[in-house]
């Protein structure tokens, strides 16, 4: 029975089209302000952690060569969104001069003794490079590509083995040898709509005819579609043959070159399709093929992951083709597919592929296995439009690249532009990550760190803001940026009760205002013969957007107007407090663990005059600032000219159309919440150690690992001592990070990387102190 | 210038009537059982926990003799509360024939040889208790009594040092000696009052009567107001006069009797008021008095605590009253009360008292007090009640014990009726402490357990069930019963969310039923291919009340019916689950650490026939059961008969009428819910352990300590494997403890007290196992 049959009768439809899938990303690190595109000859980002084990991040052959790792996802959208941001977080971490060269030709071919093999500390990688690089030149090594990893589902796979009554292992390895050989037979369709390397520098073919196993005599006429997968790219030299007939016999092919050393490796076969998931081909007899990796894509410079979302989609589509369709000539598919391979490759861009009436053939049963399957309208979709690109060559990716480019030359020029924009576009909110933008920014901010320095991260609840770290065997769970296993549960419960975190604090000796809690008049006159001489805060006890508080800040106020208070508070709730009022400004301290890492004032909204434009004026330029937005997408806020702030401009004898002198500093509000155009301004460095040792003392107090603190300070530059105390606002837990990342004024304090640190001290972080 | 002046001037009210309160009472374990109330003769209750360091429940001077000791605290209300919650535990701790002695003299006199000092471990305290017993006599050290500590705010003290421009330590000496002398001089009003030992076996005088220092060669004439305040009670020998006129004398008298050995040490001097608050009288000189203990309070039968919370608060504002008089005589104060207190002790009960005058003045004064600090009405109300007594002798405590009996016999007949019915409201409702029953019962009886186990609890906010639990210098804080320091903050927010709830499991390999999610009629069709053979449940993503929910639990279900429940679903959400159904019955495991500490079945309400009653009749005879109320505050919940359980009923060919067949069981709900009245019913020992693993397994891997796990079992009896595997349904931090605690069916669990063993392992934990 074939398998078109068993899934069809066994409904497996839906188990079909799921899949597991990964993508390899290389891209070499250039430097855009010399004359011509160069290779950058810095090492490795050291801000990127220790390549020998990101999951992410690492480099390739050359140590210019970054490769940009995916882990194996259940969607394209998934698997488009991760390489997107891994891509996104890397542009954002290299030095401000460096960039990331979004096609498979390198910038430029230094000569081979300037290229910088890896700095691996892996004596054998290193060997291994030095082996390839004295066998096929560097120059070849340089070329850069996308492999795409595919696999289908255990579900899927069981029900195939359960249905032909055949182990798993012999299900695996006969539908993976199946796609194989399709794939190689069928390839050129793929290099036909997706080569992309129609240029080179002329000097390339000198380079590679110097060894011997890559020497060929003619050089190809310029452009073609696929320089890279063409005989001229990365191919073994013609003698290695390994049959694609049966897993037995390429066992037997591959062992045996290793035997000669024709190939050192296994790994040194490279083959458009690459079987994988054991480390060597014998495992695979007993274990099975656990997903194979097509190698032919050519990076891709109009998407800026090096491959568009449709494309990832197409590739998929088709692979789950090469298994549907009936084999024709097994036997025959690895030759005739290469020969196919090899004429499209090296066609003119815009010349008509000699295979149409196969290409169209494909279509016609990729569309009727598309229908039989129920996929959906989109699917469709895409592939009618590769469809035309079949019958349209200037609507493949080498058909479009040789519009704009006639040349190596122009082909150099039109990326090096292409390669600033995207960089430039990484830059513009480098709060966000494109591919999660509507998640908090916090979140966004620790899923890019966690890439950053080589923790995986996966997303549990894109909406509940939840992701799953792990690190080696370490994982830790985190939700909203912050909420962690190192805080304990009861923690975050003392601080939400306002009460408990009073008394929690009085009790271990921190300075909390003393309050007196009042329900009704009588009690009032009361308690005024006692605070009579004290400045206090009568307030509700539950407030509410600030609702029926006084603040007499004076102590000088009569039993009437406390009286008066008093009333206006119990209107709002039945029970009010009569605090004492606290002298100073407010700071916001981040607690993590034993130590303060960041304190921050927060300033009302307002404006600085220059004596030429409007308050309105000014405030449409603060606005401007990219930092500025809907506070929820960006880190601080644009002012409003609400009514409320006209209201407060008004009590203060202005309105939007006064010009306010050079310097003159107009509050628009008089709240300073972030959350209505506040500025935050960092003051780590400024606040004197003794209050940021009391703030972590209080957070430490309330169990809390985690923590933002409020204190009152007279002034924070003096230590604090009897007369330059401090008071506690409150405390709180899951306390807002961006506004410390992205201040207005001042330095920004990195906290999520610093949470990660605090949640993986085993990690090495040496290299961001 | 005096306190009076400087209260007022300053405005000192709210402050002086501020102060720190506790009680200590003695009280014997008694037999009843016998013809006569006897002393019980087993040792101190084993469920106790450590009585050397027990910070509530100790014992004084005989084995039988618990001491029942509050914690200092603000209010007069707060202090009868814990004083009445110590009672009620230790009650509910002793064996089901014991009980507490509820009056100052005990039950019965045995002789000398039987009587039984306390069995502690220190041998210093059990030397003390040596030499008492040889120098009074067994006898005299059984007579109990109430001792009341009193002492100002540590706020007002300062105000008065700040005001009289005098030290803190001299101004506690001089404030807290004048109480003294004051209290001396006018404690024949309190004992006038609250004397409560009328009678006594006349054998007593005989027994006394042996020792030389308690030698008096006249018998009293009995009934008298309170023989233990008397001569014949609880005091020192005659020669003993310590001189209170200023604490540099009372110092050096004190010190010159301990060196002549007529005291062995300080604390053998018995006065009607101690100084306290260090280890020697000497050391007052430099730190000052911290609170004062007054000594002279009879038992009060008529109080479950043996003290009113009104007597409470009047004895405060009698204290308060001893330092807002002037002193006339202070050097007399002492002997001149000394004598009063002799007669007015010895006096008949219904005799009016010789210092009627100075008693009236008293009162005047008191009032007087009271309008001048503004204190409310209820004060005012207890003082004039007060004064009513002072008039009629019958109202005093002696004066009403009076009218119940005239002899030794009768009163120890009536004291052992009180004795039962103390004993019997205390096991009333066993899940309930009288004095929080407003809290949850999960909180209620984790504060009964702390203090039946010796672990100081504090009620942060009641409303909020947020404690602090303290052993030794180990601090713990928990709210509702079971949220504690020890989960990690990350594993409620995990099990909150069953999305990743879901996630996590299966990743860690848990049999999770297995769910699609679906959005569309379309997305439905292709699903129930997948499913179509499979028993499953389909649902709406949040589910709400169980709207929408439909379980196919036989797999042959139609397309148009499944269809049709996908529609159904939809209508209540948009995202719809369509998830395995799980064969089996629901149990709850409650998980503690990595141990399943209790297993249970919850079953819909029901009742079973007899063959006689009605559903209805069979209703109201189960809703008997104590454990049943209203569900919050009780651990079961009445079944009721509204328009759900007659739906039910009718469903079934029922109504409430209908009389089931003897042994008959008979369903009113479909849902097993505690809170419609279903029966809880303990398997802990039933379950097969390969259960409780699983359950503890899956709270491990969610992070959590203490985790209710919902597992889906086919047979809780045979072990788990393939055939008789489990599905987990969810799990639940802050699970539900009542449920266990107080099952309708089965064994008590009593976990609460596994949670205190778990937050404190360090505490000797051996004695409950």
């Amino acid at each position: 029975m074939n398998i078109r049959d068993i899934i069809t009768e066994d409904c497996l439809e839906q188990l079909f089209s799921q899949a597991n899938l990964g993508l390899e990303k290389e891209g070499h690190r250039v430097i855009l302000d010399a004359e011509k595109p160069l290779l950058a000859t810095s090492t490795h980002p050291n801000n990127l952690g220790d390549r020998s084990y990101h999951p992410y991040i690492q480099t390739d052959f050359a140590e210019s060569q970054l490769e940009l790792i995916t882990p194996a996802v259940k969607t394209e959208k998934e698997l488009y969104r991760i390489l997107q941001t891994i891509n996104e977080v890397t542009l954002r971490a290299l030095d401000s001069e460096e960039y990331i060269w979004p096609i498979s030709i390198p910038p430029e071919l230094p000569k081979e003794e300037s290229i910088k093999i890896v700095q691996l500390k892996d004596k054998k990688q290193k060997q291994y490079r030095q082996y390839l690089s004295e066998k096929y030149g560097k120059h070849k090594q340089l070329l850069s590509g996308i492999h795409y990893n595919f696999s289908f589902t255990d579900s899927f796979l069981l029900k195939i083995a359960e249905s032909s009554d055949t182990s798993l292992t012999e299900t695996k390895n006969d539908l993976y040898m199946k796609v194989a050989r399709q794939f190689l037979r069928y390839q050129w369709l793929l290099v036909y709509l997706y080569g992309c390397t129609p240029y080179i520098d002329e000097k390339y073919f000198d380079y590679i005819n110097k060894y011997e196993v890559c020497k060929i005599d003619e050089k190809p006429t310029l452009p073609v579609r696929s320089l890279r997968v063409s005989k001229y790219g990365y191919v073994n030299e013609g003698k290695i043959q390994i049959s694609f007939n049966s897993l037995e016999e390429y066992v037997a092919n591959i062992e045996n070159y290793v035997a000669n050393k024709d190939l050192i490796e296994e790994k040194e076969f490279y083959s458009a399709v690459r079987l994988k998931g054991s480390s060597n081909a014998r495992e695979f007899l007993e274990k099975g093929i656990q997903y194979l990796e097509l190698r032919i894509f050519d990076i891709n410079p109009f998407s800026p992951t090096g491959i568009a979302l449709s494309d990832i989609r197409f590739i998929h589509l088709f692979t789950m083709l090469m298994s549907w369709l009936d084999e024709t000539n097994p036997n025959e598919s690895a030759e005739v597919g290469k020969a196919k391979n090899e004429l499209v490759a090296l066609s003119h861009p815009l010349q008509q592929t000699e295979y149409l009436d196969e290409g169209k053939w494909l279509f016609t049963q990729m569309l009727e296995m598309s229908k039989i399957l129920g996929l959906p309208e989109e699917d469709i979709e895409i592939i009618k439009e590769k469809q035309l690109a079949l019958h349209s060559p200037e609507l493949t990716l080498a058909g479009q690249i040789y519009k704009h480019c006639n040349s190596w030359e122009e082909f150099q020029k039109f990326t090096a532009k292409i390669t600033k924009e995207q960089k430039e576009a990484a830059l513009e909110k480098p709060y966000q990550l494109t591919a999660f933008s509507h998640m908090e920014l916090s979140t966004q901010a620790l899923i890019s760190d966690a890439i950053q320095h080589g923790i995986e991260v996966e997303i549990l609840d894109e909406s509940d803001q939840f992701v799953k770290l792990t690190y080696k065997d370490h994982v830790e769970y985190v939700k909203n940026g912050n909420m962690t296993s190192k805080d304990t549960y009861i923690s975050p419960l003392i601080m939400d009760n306002k009460v408990v975190t009073k008394i929690v604090l009085e009790e271990q000796g921190f300075n909390v205002p003393k309050s007196v809690q009042c329900s009704n008049l009588q009690e009032a006159k009361n308690i005024y013969r006692q605070v009579k001489n004290k400045a206090v805060v009568i307030k509700p006890k539950s407030t509410n957007f600030g609702l029926g508080i006084t603040i007499f800040s004076n102590p000088t106020y009569s039993e009437t107007d406390f009286i008066k208070a008093v009333e206006i508070a119990l209107k709002e709730d039945k029970e009010i407090m009569i605090e004492d009022y606290l002298v100073g400004e407010e700071y916001r301290f981040f607690v993590l663990g034993n130590d303060t890492k960041a304190v921050l004032s927060r300033v009302p909204a307002n404006i600085t005059g220059n004596g030429i434009n409007t308050i309105k004026e000014l405030v449409n330029i603060k606005n401007e600032d990219s930092l500025r937005g809907d506070g929820l997408s960006s880190p601080l806020k644009k002012i409003a000219l609400g009514e409320l702030e006209k209201l407060h401009l008004k009590t203060q004898g202005y309105d939007e159309n006064t010009i306010p002198d050079k310097g003159e500093k107009i509050f628009l509000r008089a709240n300073s919440n972030i959350s209505t155009g506040g500025d935050s301004i960092d003051f780590t460095d400024k606040a004197h150690e003794s209050y940021k040792n009391v703030a972590a003392k209080i957070a430490n107090a309330l169990q809390a690992k985690i923590c933002g603190v409020d204190l009152i300070i007279p002034d924070i530059n003096k230590p604090l001592n009897h007369e330059n105390s401090y008071g506690v606002v409150e405390a709180n837990y899951n306390p807002m990070m961006m506004m410390h990342i992205f201040p207005y004024q001042g330095k920004s304090r990195r906290l999520t990387t610093h949470i990660l640190e605090f949640l993986y001290p085993e990690k090495d972080w040496d290299y961001i102190h």
